[in-house]
């Protein structure tokens, strides 16, 4: 009956299938209105079930207002339940992030995640479980977990010779979301970001998205040229001082200095974003605006780059005059992090694990620079400059007369090689279309020489000035 | 000299120490421009450390710019850097979320965090990392770890009937999360959100902080009432049809299908928040909108309210429609969930764990509310009438002629009484003043008896019509 065919080896039930098989027809108005349904004893015998299976179905069907039921009568089909079927005709676009995969890749922002110490991030995850009391699992942890809030403040005196209260440390889920609620708590209509130029793609993306203006101030080789800065009010400004991205710059004290005054003037916040500020090659690490005025300053850090990204713990060091309105918009953000990883994350700090780690990383992470600074020397002969690989993941490999720009993205990746022309970055086009920005955290060392010959070769023969400056060869390699 | 007292036993070294000091020293001008530092050698002797120290801490000024060096001159303060302390009047407004604690206090959307089987979790989470490979520990997961994706889709077969392929399953941290982001997506100028009315105040606050415009729809004791939907255009329709929050009704199968043709022919969505549909004590499960039209529908659920708060995980079946703005949108508001507990909640889902916890979780509820019906039964002699309590982790309590308003919640609280009046969660105010809400989720048995006699002498107490009804007793006990 009904071409109802029940599966007794699903893990839905007998009944509930045969609820909504009956329930289909109805909303397909097979089954009309008034229209009886057969005794549960007919059913039972036409579908060979059990009868209680089908009086469950036809209870179902009454609880939920399909059907009506009256002592002595069969059950009638209720009034008024018909829908006409949609039509499928979606086109399932299947969304796969585009995640394109090269087989000569200079990306940014990509940790080495091989060489994370997974078997010590386990036994920690292990042992802070037991640590954990029941208050811990239920809400009102906007804050962040208070053991991981005191461990950070403790790292970064370590590590940044920054001093801060726990109570000043603000978990998040990462720097887009630190920035992302930022946005929403500090933007004014008429009051553009302030943002470098160029500056992270993911942070002009984040402001279109909320639909923040903005307004790109040059950044040099040293970062933000602070002499530029207008009188115009701005919600905030958005800086990278210790390693600019993407150019690389340190931020000199004197810009420092003037950027402090600037915001105190304007009565407006500074965001310091510290994506990368734990490898630092020479020289000794720059202190972080934040130490400079704890009040202006909004300090954003993160554990993706120097851990895993897929932990999704960061932290914000807010002024005091913030905290409230952060804790408040938090809430109805996404409430607060989970507590697994946050106790993973304070037992792995307090063990100084994660000292010892990004000791051993930054080692690893300068050896990936020399050998990539040598190989690109070699292939270039000394017409290479290359900028902001004092510090950080990436650095700038400048050649002048050649241009860098769309075509080249496009010619390069059809041969399998991604480099990113700094071009890309700049809201102002023009300035910078002789520099490529190479990536080289996730680059064994023992590749990056064979991948700076492809790059090398291919730049060589690239664009209007390819073929006076260099070797005949490179004909005949790509 | 200057004052300065280094530490031997900070973890912070002693040249990053005097750097500190000296920079400080510039900063408020105490050294001024052009100034001379003393030799290395000589400050080394006045502070008792090795001349390197001094060295070091000099290079570090070098390199940020605050002093200069020339060769066979001594290293001079640069021009510029003073800043004006800033006057530490700063009012540390501590800031405590507000968790007042009540001995009596029948809050809401608490579940029972005594009953989590830890251990089982642990296990879990202990197994699911050996399962985790390197990529998952990268980006790129902004739909969700795949296979919780999957382990979702068949939990949500089994638990609510809904056939929905891993692909449209989208990983959250949670239903506030989830209405944040489609808030973003779906909100127009000009085209309010229709909610119920009453509803969830977290909605509203999320809706007033998103600066979202609303229009609240009346409910009654069986949810929406659909007939009084106007034609207006909405930018979505959120419902909680499985339990009205907070009137606890069970939104029938008829205006279930006048919600569905509404949305189909005003093109709007419906957000369908089914937040604690798990628990369902008298008739069998609802089935949610989201399987009549899956293309009109989103469906939100969540893990917070069966395991533990902090697990920070929920999900979203979205329409074909939706997918792609929803990754993008997710990927700049905070990237992705963390990888560690949603590993752990698909080895929980797929070993059955979460299956024959809800079992244990239903009988338990089921026993509290038995024992809250029955006590409030015993103390109001049929004069009080309950409502919604077929359903999930709280029940209403109507009592004719009773108002319960602001200044019911001041007198309550200050005996140390919490309870919730509908008025609270009214946008329209005056229906609903007769009504209380009363969480029974986090109670233990044996202690509802006696909070509800306290409860229920203090409303027989309370308000105009107090004294008529009631026993004499009353007056002595409070």
């Amino acid at each position: 009956m009904w071409d109802i065919e029940l599966m007794k080896q699903s893990e839905l039930s007998l009944s509930r299938q045969l609820f909504h098989h009956i329930r289909n027809l109805i909303m397909d108005n097979r089954l009309t209105a008034g229209e009886a349904l057969p005794s549960s004893r007919y059913l039972a015998k036409d579908l060979a079930v059990s009868r209680s299976t089908v009086t469950e179905a036809y209870d179902m069907l009454i609880a939920e207002g399909y059907v009506v039921s009256r002592q002595g009568a069969p059950t009638r089909v209720k009034e008024g339940l018909c829908l006409n079927k949609v039509s499928h005709k979606i086109i399932v676009n299947e969304i796969h992030e585009s995640v394109e995969s090269f087989p000569i890749d200079f990306k940014t922002g990509q940790p080495d995640i091989s060489t994370f110490p997974y078997y010590v991030w386990k036994q920690m995850l292990d042992k802070s479980q037991n640590k954990l009391l029941e208050r811990d699992f239920g809400y009102f942890n906007t804050a962040g977990y208070t053991p991981l809030r005191e461990e950070i403040s403790q790292w970064l005196f370590r590590m940044r010779g920054i001093t801060v209260d726990a109570d000043n440390v603000f978990i998040t889920t990462g720097t887009t979301q630190a920035i992302n609620i930022l946005v929403h708590m500090l933007y004014r209509e008429g009051m553009p970001f302030a943002v470098e130029d160029p500056c992270h793609r993911a942070i002009i993306e984040l402001l279109k998205l909320r639909g923040a203006a903005y307004t790109g101030f040059p950044a040099d080789t040293n970062g933000i040229i602070t002499d530029l800065l207008d009188r115009r009010s701005y919600s905030a400004i958005y800086v990278t001082p210790s390693h600019q991205f993407p150019l690389g710059g340190i931020l000199p004290a004197k810009r420092r200095v003037e950027l402090i005054r600037y915001a105190r003037e304007q009565g407006t916040y500074i965001i310091e974003d510290d994506y990368d500020s734990e490898f630092r090659y020479t020289g000794a690490p720059i202190s972080p605006l934040y130490s400079m005025d704890s009040e202006r300053v909004i300090y954003s850090g993160t554990f993706s780059k120097i851990m895993y990204p897929a932990i999704r713990i960061g932290f914000v060091l807010l002024p005091p005059s913030l905290k409230k309105q952060w804790l408040h918009t938090r809430k109805y953000f996404d409430v607060q992090n989970p507590i697994t990883e946050q106790a993973a994350l304070a037992e792995f700090l307090y063990q100084r694990k994660l000292d010892k780690y990004v000791q051993k990383l930054s080692h690893l992470y300068n050896e990936k620079r020399n050998t990539l600074s040598d190989s690109l020397a070699q292939n270039f002969k000394g017409k290479e400059r290359l900028l902001g690989d004092r510090a950080g993941l990436h650095l700038i490999l400048q050649i002048e007369g050649k241009s860098f720009e769309e075509d080249f993205i496009h010619k390069s990746q059809s041969l399998g090689i991604r480099a990113y022309p700094v071009e890309e970055y700049c809201l102002k086009k023009g300035l910078h279309s002789d520099k490529l920005m190479l990536g080289y955290g996730h680059l064994s060392i023992k590749d990056i020489p064979k991948k700076v010959r492809v790059l090398s070769d291919f730049i060589k023969s690239y664009g209007p000035s390819g073929c006076d400056h260099w070797d005949k060869s490179r004909g005949n390699r790509l």
